[in-house]
């Protein structure tokens, strides 16, 4: 890492069922971000999308609604970065090499998906496209049933994730409960959770629908600045300590998926970047796409030993109240997971929690953060350290 | 730009309708450029593809199909990145910030499409998703359609178009014949391109089929080197001497086609960067996805003043045996137009022109190279300039 790089500024739309188009999305994610910056249009240098996509609008060509923001916007370059789920923090890393690279100052990273207009097949089906389609036994797979063999696999190896699941799901919607832009808000108790039921069908045996995580619309984004390229003071600008960005090969037969080697690489070379350990962590926003995801995330961030995940649940460490809570936004399972928007709304709300002005999740005093988005079943990893810059 | 980057190998597909899969035409174009480059896969330290998609082919998570090519590709960092017909300039670009970040010493870039599979209404509409969306009167507009707008209001500022447009057509199928790379080797007189007929239908108006670039499939593929990273010795090496992205709204209703800014700002600033002006280019690929684009793009480049683009024709500037041969590859005419592939393309065959090795569509002595590749009706606008590092 060489020169710091900061966040200034944050947008953030609603999450949910919402009637706005993808072009209304990403421009008031944008122009929220951009004026909470304090910065004149004309100053951003370089604009970045992150976007999912793949058939559910038909707009083929979103980067440029970006510039659709401000008439300033206009002659700067826009790109669009896909990465299936992690295209959010994909438009992220893309916006920090712009500015590592010198051929930008300040970046506006915006993401967004629109979803909820089309039906949960359709959706399903988009984003089954993310997994490996050359291979016919994995082609045919959804990513329930691809998570649901995680946790199959989770249990042959280390025992049955189950309870450990529900306890995910409810703590998840309970931290929801705090956060107004979540997509749902509705408590849902450990029993209800753990058991099947007529309003908590299996989806993908052992998953069921309290697993998994949301279809959900909007958007949200980011100033990113050099150092001394906004006026913004420390007390409104958030450090990016560390971002790092590991791929592993598509098909799940050439790796073995529980071991969840993309993700720990990730996020221990990004404790390595910014010199800290997991113990230094104040709070995490995760890619908990389902349940057995955000326990296999406990332990590659190395919250417990593999196989025992489940201790960072048991001894309270992940809870809103907690030594390092996870996923205090509600996550992907409560907040709601429009792909394109994740990986950009865990560094907004990551940004928001580290200058307190992180409403009903606030953690006070909070001084370093994780936001770690992942492409697909651990394909495409992102790990980025926020640190607080009060000091 | 900061210390020098260098494209060191290539690796190019032939482009057409192939058998070959997605997966296929990446692996392919990735492990020439590899071996071209000799360089270990394991020194490569980020990849980049350059794809457009938009529901031709059901990958969904095409980035890290690259990392196919070679086992030691594991755990590479894998983007995708899309830009319409761009697609392919703006994973160069991308590779090209990773470089100057220094978070990649040595960067593969794949460019890739799969095409023929699929109707060509079904081709259509893919890329016609690359227009406006939220405007009634824009969303239902083809891209001939749209390129056809842009021929009548030549028509109407400058003067008739039609007799540059089929030069073109002539000039860059017969160009293609000596391409063996190129997707379609047939030669069309002045003559057939310029009258409408049973062969060549009018597709919309002025547009004939003669006026229309190739639905191809194909992958290309380049090696980018920070300075020292590789052990190329300079005859086997190309200097990146300007990279610029210049992005325009998307609505057409916002902006004056013709005038086409964002082409001439990109291609002026990647002059002005490389410290040369267009007299001192030697050849130029440029995007003649329909004929008025490229009679647009002499224009922008500075070959011709504004409404007199066909000069470069009559007298012969931009003809094989001309000052400054345009599309010697064929273009997207007749070498075809896998999307991308395409700015991809224009970068391998630029480096195997100024390393002497570009077999039958040689220019000898070769210095100075333009790549200019377009995202939708000059949305994207993508400009590099090649140098030979022969000196």
């Amino acid at each position: 890492m060489t020169a710091d790089i900061f966040i200034t500024g944050s947008g953030h739309t609603r999450f949910g069922r919402l009637d706005q188009s993808l072009e209304d999305l990403i421009v008031e994610a944008a122009r929220e971000a951009i004026e909470e910056a304090q910065i004149a249009p004309a100053e951003i240098d370089a604009v970045f999308l992150g976007h999912f996509n793949s058939g559910l609008v038909p707009d083929g060509f979103a980067s440029s609604l970006i510039l659709q923001a401000y008439p300033d916007l206009r002659f700067k370059p826009a790109s669009r970065c896909e990465n299936a789920c992690a295209s959010g923090a994909a438009a992220i890393h893309a916006g920090l090499n712009a500015i590592r690279a010198g051929s930008a100052r300040n970046v506006l990273v915006v993401g967004a998906e629109k979803m909820t207009h089309r039906s949960t097949p359709d959706v399903t089906k988009a984003l089954a496209g993310a997994g490996y389609q050359n291979d016919t036994a994995e082609a045919d797979l959804s990513f329930p049933q691809v998570f649901a063999i995680a946790a199959q696999q989770y249990a042959e190896r280390y025992g049955d994730p189950r309870d450990a699941m529900a306890r995910i799901a409810s703590k998840n919607h309970e931290n929801a409960m705090n956060n107004p832009l979540a997509h749902m808000h509705k408590r849902m108790t450990y029993e209800h959770c753990r058991e099947v039921s007529e309003s908590n069908p299996l989806i993908a045996p052992p998953l069921r629908l309290s697993d998994c995580s949301l279809i959900t619309d909007g958007a949200a984004a980011v100033v990113l600045s050099a150092d001394n390229a906004s006026a913004s003071d420390a007390d409104a600008r958030v450090r990016i300590a560390a971002a790092e960005h590991v791929s592993d090969f598509l098909p799940m037969s050439r790796r073995d998926f529980v071991a969840f080697e993309g993700p720990e690489r990730a996020i221990r070379m990004a404790y390595e970047t910014a010199g800290i350990t997991v113990d230094d962590l104040d709070f995490a926003e995760v890619h908990d796409c389902f349940t057995p995801a955000e326990l296999l995330i406990y332990e590659a961030m190395g919250l417990a030993p593999k196989g025992e995940g489940v201790r960072a649940l048991e001894d309270g460490t992940v809870y809103a109240d907690g030594r390092i809570p996870v996923n205090l936004s509600g996550g992907l399972k409560a907040k709601g997971h429009p792909v394109g928007a994740t990986g950009v709304s865990m560094h907004a709300l990551g940004f928001r929690q580290l200058t307190g002005r992180a409403g009903g999740i606030q953690r006070p005093g909070a001084e370093w953060g994780l936001a770690f988005n992942m492409g697909g079943a651990a394909v495409a990893n992102y790990a980025t350290i926020l640190q607080a810059d009060r000091i």
